[in-house]
């Protein structure tokens, strides 16, 4: 299958604007898998939570049509960043459109910095979704941090960890070649790139969106500072397969009766 | 506090010369703690379970005084991996000795390939060992690919991972600096290097002992094919901070409650 992950640059506030860019890149790229970046639609850094919540959608918005468009007539999955509206709650979520019109979403479990005053953190388990001809898991930036995002995933039988991202640290990137060794999994990261300047801070994104594979092979890697989308072509059953000599498989080989977690 | 990663290269069997070399090197740097590799003093492709049996100790065994005596007299500590033998079993072990002549030892829980047909499995959790100015945790070699070995140790207090390896694949020294980063720890890694080619394999180790910083930084790194002694001067303290924003304490974000490990 081929795996694409969309590396833009979202312009604060103007989802309309996110949304047909976002569009306008799918389109330009054959692929059964397209990863978009954290919060594509709104942008990052929100000034308060009265501004993210006019900026949130909830998963049926209309908002999201012209993607799952794209998604029924390419037979393809998109899986992309926005700002989740739920009652009173904003949540920072990812939404994976499938083919037959299928949504799913997931919240982002553990926030960073300044997202703490503005969402809520995710109140179900990272799950895994079998679509598009492979078992897709879901994370959202900072959650690479934490090793047990990825392991929950990949022990659900996930074989690539869509990962939308607005990356600021400078490790992620290498971080997540050690998610994939570590699982031996595939990961698409689509980063952000660009700077905002809002609320007093000014965060540059650190671009480099990749597509990892289960041996930590980085088959694609972007750019620091442009817009493009890349693609790799993957078997996402050669994540099944979790031997790393003949004598070890690294899930049988876990000590779980050990470990103090 | 100082410390050191002892980068040697075992002589196969010849137990004697591996103690006096390990002595040698420790004599030639001052430190607060030495780290030597897996399985220092015999070597590590054993043709069978017998002659590992032949070349395995206990850990009061008199082998290991010269060191005991180092450790007394500069107040240091040194942690080295050996073939252990506890009655009729033999496991792949890490000693460590301090300067109040007290020992300790961790047994490998994950065996690499053909380790498994030579030894038992560790039967204890990764432990903690307060002393010489630090939290020390011992892990070795192929227990880096578990992220739940440098956490269990992590989440115990360990402020410095004794990393004691034979590494043979290439992206291992990468992952560690992952693991310091995911749990803002330090870690020493002492790896051998050279050549064993034994029991119808050959084995190249590779090298590039490291010293990492909670940050990921890499303090020190060795070459791919010398003996050599790194030294790094270090704050274990540092390590005690989980917080890597004003907002996020990696420790205190996980979100045990979601997770499925």
């Amino acid at each position: 299958m081929r795996v694409a992950v969309v590396q833009m640059d979202p312009e604060f506030g103007d989802v309309k604007r996110n949304i047909e860019r976002a569009v306008s890149m799918i389109s330009s790229e054959t692929a059964d898998l397209y990863v978009l970046p954290e919060l594509a639609l709104s942008g990052y850094l929100f000034e308060s939570r009265e501004e993210a919540g006019e900026l949130a959608q909830t998963p049926d918005d209309p908002v999201f049509e012209e993607m799952a468009a794209v998604a029924r007539s390419e037979a393809a999955v998109v899986v992309v960043g926005f700002a989740e509206k739920a009652g009173k709650e904003l949540f920072n979520s990812s939404m994976l459109l499938a083919p037959d019109g299928s949504r799913s979403v997931y919240r982002k479990i553990q926030l960073f910095w300044s997202e703490k005053h503005v969402f809520s953190p995710g109140d179900a388990a990272p799950h895994v979704v079998e679509c598009g001809g492979a078992r897709l898991g879901m994370m959202i930036c900072f959650d690479w941090i934490f090793p047990e995002v990825a392991r929950s995933l990949a022990l659900q039988g996930a074989q690539i960890l869509c990962h939308s991202a607005n990356l600021v640290l400078p490790y992620c990137q290498a971080a997540l070649v050690t998610r994939c060794i570590e699982n031996r999994v595939f990961a698409a990261c689509a980063n952000r790139i660009g700077k905002e300047v809002r609320a007093g801070r000014e965060l540059a994104f650190t671009g480099m969106s990749e597509i990892v594979a289960p041996n930590g092979d980085v088959l694609v890697r972007g750019t620091v500072d442009r817009e493009e989308v890349l693609v790799a072509e993957i078997d996402p059953s050669l994540a099944d397969d979790k031997s790393i000599t003949p004598e070890n498989d690294i899930f049988a080989d876990r000590r779980t009766d050990l470990y103090r977690l």
